[in-house]
């Protein structure tokens, strides 16, 4: 299996990509094509001691920025170490493809070069996140910001065949981010998607699912549209960072709590391995003929190994295959 | 001055709400119309040793309950315990009001009866929550599913007078929720409203703001529409309740962590009090003539009694002055 790696996206790369990616050869032994700048990759795994056995490098000296507009990766950076990647999946030099850079490009290039399944009306952004009860999905969490009641059926779909097939979740419970459980709650667009999913012989619907039940994990797949699902994602993340950083400095507070600190030191470095995005990898961008995998932009060697994992369990899942049936119906 | 209170709404009703309201009347000097079951009210006073003083009660024995359609509290519950109190608001018999009851309920009920401020398009439900850096109020947080752009920009005046003169914040900083801080964000809704709060002389617009950032409180008004801002409110109580509970286990692990849960103890009930709402009352339902406060459904007579508190100051301030002097601008 080969995976295409943006070796010039993210705010550290290139040098965790590249120890990641190395990181999965050794591990996963899995070839890697990574794009970016040859003669500097060279120097720095030279420098760092990293070997580039089974990694290739595909030379470009253009890279897409947090300051470039996303269609730029399809027109005057389509030769950028991104679009590079998303054209190797494409044509099918590679299998999957990995990338920790912007966003709105990545989505932009991989919908114009890899292309949606037939039938898929629009490929969304999931993420995994660790609940509580479950890991679950959200989707989508940025691709879309307005959608139409029939893309969110689709979304739910994508959400429970990642989850079954790559998480490993039996019939996961498909939720509709609402604000309140009964059926006549919502926006027009929700009303309309309740109907939908209702109806579908396809997916578990649970019904509407309210912000306070997300993090429980209580529904494995909770579907809201791109704008709204993006709030709720990083909503989740920030209150996440205040509390931990809040808690922090209680535990340094004084004397007493310091010592309290290093007595639950373990139990905590534990609870914090179990709230780890990065454990799942990146964020699949689900219903395109590949997979697509976003890291997450702070990602380090360790989360871009997972990514390049993740991207390794789907390219071998055959879930694209269950997507295309299952849209033709 | 009299606060006109739901004795019959909420999860506690109507012991809590008793003695919430005994406990205002004692430390406030307020006066209180109650209303509700009279003979249960008297029974249940001279069981629980709570003094009527300054609390009069007003006689009914309809009660709004979780199955009652939100119509039902101007149709056929109009002589509720929830209805009563608007009335008297209404009628100018109380100041202010205060519901522990069904959200759309009251809502519906606090448009229809006590009526909007000339000017105000549309009534919002703001929440104040304590955050990292400041206090906030997101705004709004469930009263309208569907707005229009003209209505956010509205919300962010109310949230600005409101945060201004309740809460004491000197020319705070409002934020559109967005999935991306770049004005071209969004949807076309927040993209129509962020042109118009750009340009607005009333509030001082910090432009755009991601979830991530909500709970730091880096804006202390943060404008949604209901839907949305819904789901984020609710997203920040239920990763609250989730990290916490799960801090709580780690806690229980064994001897030594529950060692060091005691040696901490005392930090953690001052961080945990730092991020209690019910400090800062009920959510007010902003854009009627009068006070209307919604207070939390699992309030206990702390909370009731901090949201009789709010209905007192918020009364005083004359801040419904300034929002009909500012939405005739």
């Amino acid at each position: 299996m080969i995976i295409a790696v943006d070796g010039y996206g993210g705010d550290y790369a290139p040098l965790e990509i590249l120890k990641g990616s190395a990181l999965a050869v050794s591990e996963m032994g899995v070839s890697i094509i990574l794009t970016g700048d040859k003669s500097e990759l060279e120097k720095l795994s030279e420098e760092n001691e990293i070997e580039l056995t089974n990694i290739e490098i595909l030379n470009t000296r253009t890279f897409i920025t947090m300051d470039d507009e996303a269609r730029s990766v399809v027109r005057e950076k389509s030769d950028s170490s991104m679009a590079l990647a998303l054209k190797l999946l494409s044509s099918g030099e590679a299998d999957a493809c990995v990338s920790a850079g912007p966003t709105g490009a990545y989505l932009m290039g991989a919908t114009m070069i890899v292309k949606r399944i037939k039938g898929v009306k629009r490929p969304a952004l999931g993420s995994v996140i660790p609940g509580q009860i479950s890991p679950y999905m959200l989707i989508d969490c940025g691709a879309n910001a307005e959608v139409r009641p029939e893309m969110l059926e689709q979304f739910g779909m994508f959400g429970s065949v990642y989850m079954k097939n790559i998480i490993g979740i039996k019939d996961p419970k498909v939720g509709l981010a609402n604000n309140g459980t009964e059926e006549s709650k919502g926006t027009e667009l929700v009303k309309s998607a309740y109907e939908l999913m209702k109806n579908s012989d396809i997916i578990n619907f649970f019904g509407n699912i309210e912000g306070r039940d997300i993090p429980k994990g209580i529904c494995e797949v909770v579907v809201a549209d791109g704008f709204t699902g993006n709030l709720i994602l990083k909503t989740i993340e920030g209150m996440a960072e205040s509390l931990f950083s809040t808690i922090k400095s209680a535990f340094l507070t004084n004397a007493k709590t310091k010592i309290a600190a290093m007595m639950i030191k373990k139990e905590f470095k534990e609870l914090k391995k179990r709230m780890d995005y990065s454990e799942y990898g990146g964020a699949p961008f689900i219903g395109l003929n590949k997979p697509v995998i976003k890291a997450h932009g702070s990602s380090n060697k360790k989360a871009i190994k997972n990514a390049i994992k993740q991207a390794i369990t789907w390219s071998g899942s055959g879930i694209n295959g269950e997507i295309e049936e299952l849209v033709g119906k």
